[in-house]
């Protein structure tokens, strides 16, 4: 495994879903940031399953049980280490030989790679239970950039085809996505959501799954940090977010929509502000060119494949027959795990800008 | 900038577009390996402009010279340095002194990070020209990757609207990757290719340009190669290629289409061949489970904006004056970059996948 | 703070001296290695102080809580969670204030680098203690790295100018270093041994410490391993080595001794062995040319410097008052912890070796 | 290889002794510096050999050619390669047949590493002559150091047991640093110089050569700089350091004394200057503790080895006969090292240094 990153704040996750605890060590946070654990609390919470229909019926009581690098409520400038214990675990659900692996798993590839002695209990350190790690990494980030002008937020843009209203890469505003990244199934539009809880819940009848896309951004990054050709902001960004399970593409600004335009319209026009601040009067960049920011909003987007796990039989093989068989998978599954990969891919991109800004702190003084 | 890659295999690139010379160190290699200068000559030459009327008139001879790293036709294991001078160089066509920033160029991020010391002739460091020595980078792994199975090659999947044939993601074999790999404006449908051709013409003419998508593949990768969460397949191959200009989105296997999915469809089901090899029956994952191979094609698309250069005036502002403007650059442009950009893409695939099949090595037995 | 170190084998530190716990992740272990806790217990318990007057009597039971990572008694592939809580902590010995930085310790920097929210309490991140996390760490690679036929091993060479023999650098086998590595106060000499215990008691009763040499072997590393310049098996040694607090100085070989010496007698010579292996007859290189092994034993020293902490009065300034000022510190010291630091030493030379192996492994095959 | 080293500031070096050319990239370095070409000839010139009868006869002019990088004199931000020809190579004096390893050489062990490809005229990229890039390296960097205040230099502290006097590690000043800095042959006792001069002539008559030990120091650096545990001062200066060939150990402060010392001598007292400033009225610590800048002069010593080159007959082996041998190896030797190598630990020094900087910039406000 490698499941560190960052330059000078970095991340080292650790745990297996069915393990004792999951977890995380901050390493390089600045010191003295005061941490507020209300918000930390808010921020998991988003990433709970178990709250409605959507998601699956496994509680996780997810409480972050902090072991180092804060004293008095402040960050010391030492390494903050995390622990999250893991209850209700179920492990007769699954047992640890690999014996038919499921299909869009990773339990057949992490056999191969580990040579049959990964933990495969629950998809052990694959598992999406991970992801409650990064949440905390990332709600820590969240409140030293929002110190520093800058906020992180996003929405579900599409499920199943059904689609929200975007972003207005423009315009957008910390307001818009402060409020967005403090709600539990975040869509603009209302009706849409209606539709989206739909198609979730005949998936879920269907004991099938449905993917989506994520669209998120971060407002208040001023001008000139990222370094290109291999540290730009798409660069690190992108390396982080395929840290997430699920994750099978990313785009930013117009993305792969530029494929269909022509240069007249896809080049961002510069202009003073009255104030004399340059903007750009559209943002098909996704606030970025030449993988450094422009000061316009960052605009992103991540496709989630459906939920791996679905009940329906499948076909597999057996490895220990060396036969090709049929699966069926019992147990609790999210019918859709967008809505909970949302704050997941906030918190991924809080930690990344977090770390490049302190990387290039020369630049902003 | 940070302008270097890698784990083992590292590339560090160099060059402005204006300057003498640009280039790249390739430090990591493995020794012994024997390197065919035909193949590098032409790879470097499917992206060298100037062959018909898609590309910029601008002749580039990108003769690479190689100043270490090779004796006797075989590296020797120290770091391999190649130089590409810049022949054809005008530079009045430009000056240092940014006055009025390009829309959809990196001139004015540039100018913020670098506090306005970059050198702008040309876009300097953020020249596509730069490509060159990622294309001579990537030959030389190609060449190293081949003899240990694995092949690499792609086409412009869609110019404008304009789609070719995808490839079939079960079945790509390294005959057909190969064939792609080796020409200079790789199509698979020749009635596409053709109207491709027309409307890149027709950017042309209207002083426009236009963007499109790449697909591409790698076969012949073993399963278990790659290591998540962070140094998975998808993670290093994202954050390599947005090192490319232009390039504003990536995906792997289905990708986006993953929204529109439910799991039954999206999950690639397992079999055994007659021969007992695992394979998958489709190829939504794109050969990658959890970050890591399942022996099957690896497949992705990147996304290619529209050049940004010109020759329409575009509005933009004038850091000189402080005033609002309207520019209008005359020049030699490529009204689409995507089947130069091609080659760059498969190149930094190969210098990516031998990084991480060196890391890995001891995986591989 | 930057407590990570290792390219394929990494290992982030985390705790504070009077925090709940102190721990690491090892993150990229290979999957299946069998893992003895008595070894790693027999281990920790090296560094254990309390034992004898030559210690400090603060007891550490340093019982470690492995999180993750491990299965059935072996390792996952997945990152190895430990963590050691803090017992037997008295903070009213310190308080937060930093007012009287300790002489020799890293207060006053720490004040500085954290703006003053560093964890000042028994010497926060800083703290000795949190080798107890490397030695965990070591004594796990070290398991691995013995089943290569890799053994570590070393000694007390001097303290406060009392000589231990030293090894043989061209004969000294794994049998000796094992024999070494499972003692607490490891010296060859009996003699030595004893006035070594009387500098300690004699520092002891004065109040005072005493610093020392520890010298430490690793036998049975294949010729070949190493990548120079700048990932040579020095640079990596010494990178990691210098994160064990108080080691000041560091050299391979006859090190410093080179100074003195002519190049006919520092060069080793070659010879084949009546089996047909390649020796050399003496080893001044300490078993490393050019940054490479060549199959000979590596021979390291370290410098340890006295215990900082004393109990003597000292002179330093007081940062509330702004005067200069006598410190008294009164508690539990180390009147030497060059014994104690052993173990830390062969443990940290274990798990950058055994990166070192798994980043190289191509060419172990 | 990995010839490459940085966070922020990275260099990549390259080039083997018989090849066309050796240089190096300088990635990451800060944008708008102005370069002073006469500064870096002056240094180049330290190193270049055959000004004396201390050195070899071998001629080398030591040009650097810049390519990118620098446009009117000042860095652009983008990466700044370096090129510096090769001239007067004698290939005839050795061939690439690995036949009988130099003792004390990294011939065997490269040959080992690199399954007998690299390139062994000359010692190929493990040659010394390959410190010529540090040193440009080096030269780059220290002229942007002293713009912040910062300065480096050293001297030859032994050479064969000869010793010269130390500098004062409280008071040594910009003022001689500087001036130690533009000299070649640089001792502070002008008798020692002299004893020295007749130890090295003694050895170069006697076909052999002697080591010695280099004392050099940084003065200028705020206190508050470096990362422990690993990325700590002494972490990062020693990994650096052991890139140059020869260097076999290092230490910091009072280094190996430490072992003959008491905690109540080791420990530096702080005191309040009357203009309020934080010192330490003795400095064996070296300026660094806890691996963080003190704001004392940084102090440090490497020992390096006798020139493995001599022309004394000497025992080895024979590859290709696989058989003992004697080998006599006639051609241009330096005698001693030593002064050539303080200019490449410097050079090291500035690099290191800076990349530290630029990597914690935040801090220094």
């Amino acid at each position: 495994m490698s499941s560190s990153i960052g330059t000078v704040v970095k991340c080292s996750v650790f745990g297996e879903s069915h393990g004792e605890a999951i977890g995380c060590v901050l390493d390089g946070l600045p010191a003295g940031e005061p941490i507020d654990m209300e918000e930390i609390y808010l921020q998991m919470g988003r990433r709970t399953p178990g709250f409605d229909r959507t998601s699956t019926p496994r509680k996780e009581s997810d409480t972050p049980h902090i072991l180092s690098g804060m004293l008095d409520g402040r960050t010391t400038g030492a390494p903050l280490a995390v622990i999250i214990k893991n209850e209700n675990v179920r492990s007769k659900d699954y047992g640890n030989i690999m014996s038919m692996p499921r299909p869009g798993h990773a339990d057949y590839t992490a056999h191969v790679r580990y040579d049959g002695y990964n933990d495969v209990r629950g998809g052990g350190h694959f598992s999406g239970r991970l992801t409650a790690a990064l949440v905390f990494a990332g709600a820590v980030c969240r409140q030293i950039l929002r110190r520093r002008g800058i906020s992180i937020g996003g929405h579900v843009l599409e499920i199943h085809g059904v689609r929200d209203l975007e972003l207005d890469p423009v315009n957008v505003d910390s307001k818009l996505l402060e409020d967005l990244a403090s709600r539990r199934f975040a869509v603009i539009d209302k009706a849409a959501e209606e539709k989206m809880r739909g198609e979730i819940e005949a998936a879920r009848k269907g004991q099938d799954s449905v993917g989506g896309i994520i669209e998120a951004a971060a407002v208040g990054l001023p001008a000139g940090i990222g370094s290109p050709m291999f540290d730009g902001i798409e660069n690190r960004l992108a390396a982080a977010l395929f840290g997430i399970p699920a994750i099978k593409g990313i785009e930013f600004g117009a993305g792969f929509g530029f494929a269909k335009m022509r240069g007249s319209e896809a080049n961002d026009p510069f202009e003073f502000t009255k104030g004399g601040e340059v903007v750009t009067t559209s943002n098909n960049n996704g606030g970025i060119l030449g993988g450094i920011t422009s000061g316009m909003p960052v605009i992103l987007r991540v496709v989630v494949k459906p939920t791996s796990s679905i009940s329906l039989p499948q076909r597999t093989i057996d490895l220990v027959t060396g036969k090709n068989a049929e699966l069926e998978v019992h147990g609790r599954h999210d019918p859709c795990i967008v809505p909970r990969a949302l704050p997941v891919v906030e918190s991924v991109m809080a930690l990344t800008l977090l770390d490049i800004l302190e990387t290039e702190a020369r630049i902003k003084g």
